[in-house]
């Protein structure tokens, strides 16, 4: 018997390697630079007041039994209702009940892909889009449609004509500063595809990791919140771009119609998630300056962004580098081109320059049809000078790349 | 749009609120003694060597950052591979890669059935088995066969005759202190069950959670060590129930052919697990003296098993209830013939006497042909005195229900 042969579909035709994960991976062998995860850096972690928040959260050893909520820890979701009703982003009437909280955003897409999606439905996308995303969903089966966007979001016109070929169940959109491409969607591009979803019957799925990392302009409002008690949108949150990514700490959002049936779901699958880290969180947060600490992250990373932008702009801009200057989130979202193999050029770029970013492509939902000229760039981990570095050191593997193709 | 509507079949058909879940949480809201979860006492977590782990690992806060390894940190894998070869549970050429890290076994379930299991594929389960598990194959669209248990194991000449009937995908086993019944697979059982699986082409679910809670007689051993490179099982190990279930930190043990593909449906259900809990489980197992943990658990359980005993021999075998000792685990299966609806009656104990008990009906997979008559006691986490009470309350509850029954 070959065991192989027992598994199903999933894993034999639907998951692929992840090519962020693999350009992480090659970049720790060989101790690059690395422009590769949206991931904070790490000496901005509040790593004492974790290890002080956990601390003060194991003093009841009960709370390593286990949990009997699958949603997760009451406090911590009241806590999370509330944060967001001061910013104004829930509806009347949403509540601690309506949080459940996940491993880590990818857990939450996981579960609404598998409450769902079942195969041959059709997800609406952005195109480019988060590649992990692409995976939870498809996992289950789902065929993929997509809408390109622009500075203000997704491009409405071209969502109709998408919507009006074919059935679509739900639509995946991350809000603000896009992962990679960091367009915001504005809000009335959000009204216009709220009036979409409710002529054409489908979900929304507001991805919403990077809001609290703006560094200009004026923050906009929520799918969610203006759908009020219609039930039309899923959001999901997260903790890991503004406490730290280790802790797999994320939550979702849901209706209060489907809460009881996720929540069973999310026992069905792991029963609960470590509660006394929920609590240490919630510790955290409630002993945290989160306005100040938020505004530390916001000045330390419109720092490298600019140093970033500077050194491409001295050294890969003459290369024929183009892009947008993001007005937050991590990413500056690059084209070259001349590039014909963004996949073939991120591997040399590590190898020949030890510095590493992730290849465009990996983003497109259609393979078939995906830009390879281009190439996500995370300022995230690189303080000032370490970018500066950084730009020198693509700039020249990109003129002797650029040479070797041509030769 | 009513967003209930865009549900698919795993929510609205599949899965189903959980008995024991429900049943711990009456009990917590009633303040009643707890028979229920199959939990260890809080008193006997390591809590303070957990803290001190933490805090290790936290001194290198890269730790919080994203781990690149969806499998988990190596150390940790490499210690749990050095530590069954110790006990003789692993084939000679398995080590760390083949070991992957689990959110708690629930997870480790979850992730097999979302690999093997295809809508209508059968899964052959242990009757009575582990309702969790149910819930993690039948999301995935598994049908159910079930083989009953004596105190040796599954009775292969019954498991045969579901063979012949039809193809089985694969079979799912908790080998120690079965969970509900507390029979031990022998190891010549295993061997028979190992050549069906040879014969009929299916895959073991060797599901492990109470080996080292073992009160009394001789360990035995693996289906995974005694099938060698044959690649016929899966190993589910947990340490919920020698260290805490709050910190979620189970593992799962695949072949080696299979391990990359595990990996990335890791990565899709959930990117990775908190590296920084892994780091300090590894460190609290460096620092503990494992043999006399294990040691204090035995001795403190088995003090509990036998107070719990002792009283149901007063208070409510004299009401009919029968059953077997269990040599280890934490479960007394217990059977009241006369008793004809044990969910009602599990609700009655704890509204009307302030004792907590896991309808046994609830560890069928087949609810059509589940015995009503049976009862899962747990003795985790009730002290000797405690576990008095609870048979004296049990007692009385029995007779008070009995005679309302016969009213």
């Amino acid at each position: 018997m070959d065991i192989r042969s027992l598994l199903g579909k999933r894993v034999t035709e639907r998951i692929k390697p992840s090519a962020i994960t693999e350009m992480m991976i090659l970049v720790k062998k060989h101790n690059a630079i690395s422009l590769t995860a949206g991931e904070p850096s790490s000496d901005v972690y509040p790593a004492d007041l974790l290890r002080e928040s956990i601390e003060k959260a194991l003093r009841d050893p009960g709370i390593l039994s286990y949990y009997p909520l699958s949603t997760g820890i009451t406090e911590l979701r009241e806590w999370i209702a509330e944060w967001m009703k001061e910013d104004e982003l829930l509806p009347q009437g949403y509540g601690g009940e309506n949080v459940i909280m996940t491993n880590g955003s990818q857990d939450g897409l996981n579960l609404v892909s598998e409450a769902f999606v079942e195969p041959g439905d059709t997800v609406l996308v952005e195109n480019p889009t988060y590649p992990e995303a692409l995976l939870a969903f498809g996992k289950e089966g789902a065929n993929f449609a997509s809408v390109p966007v622009d500075k203000d979001g997704p491009i409405v016109e071209e969502m109709e004509k998408v919507l009006s070929k074919g059935r679509v169940k739900m639509f995946y959109t991350i809000v603000n500063f896009q992962n990679p491409s960091g367009c915001v969607t504005c809000d009335e591009r959000k009204r216009q595809i709220l009036e979409l979803a409710r002529r054409y019957g489908f979900l929304i799925i507001e991805d919403d990791p990077y809001r609290y990392l703006r560094y200009e302009g004026n923050h906009e409002g929520s799918y969610i919140k203006m759908a009020q008690d219609e039930d039309m949108v899923i959001y999901l949150g997260s903790f890991s771009k503004i406490i730290a990514p280790g802790i797999r700490c994320g939550f979702m959002v849901v209706p209060s119609k489907i809460a009881s049936q996720m929540g069973e779901l999310v026992l069905a699958t792991k029963l609960s998630l470590p509660a006394f880290l929920q609590r240490a969180v919630f510790e955290l947060l409630s002993s945290l300056d989160m306005k100040a600490h938020l505004a530390h992250l916001r000045e330390t990373y419109v720092a490298r962004r600019n140093a970033l932008d500077a050194s491409l702009a001295d050294n890969a801009v003459p290369q024929g580098m183009t892009y947008d200057l993001p007005m937050g989130g991590f990413f500056i979202w690059a084209r070259v081109p001349w590039l014909k193999d963004c996949f073939d050029f991120a591997k040399y770029a590590v190898l020949e320059e030890h510095v590493g970013v992730v290849p465009g492509a990996a983003f497109f939902p259609d393979t078939s049809s995906a830009d390879s000229s281009t190439l996500r760039l995370s300022f995230a981990k690189t303080p000032p000078e370490i970018a500066r570095e950084a730009g020198l050191r693509l700039g020249r593997a990109l003129e002797k790349y650029r040479a070797k193709c041509e030769y």
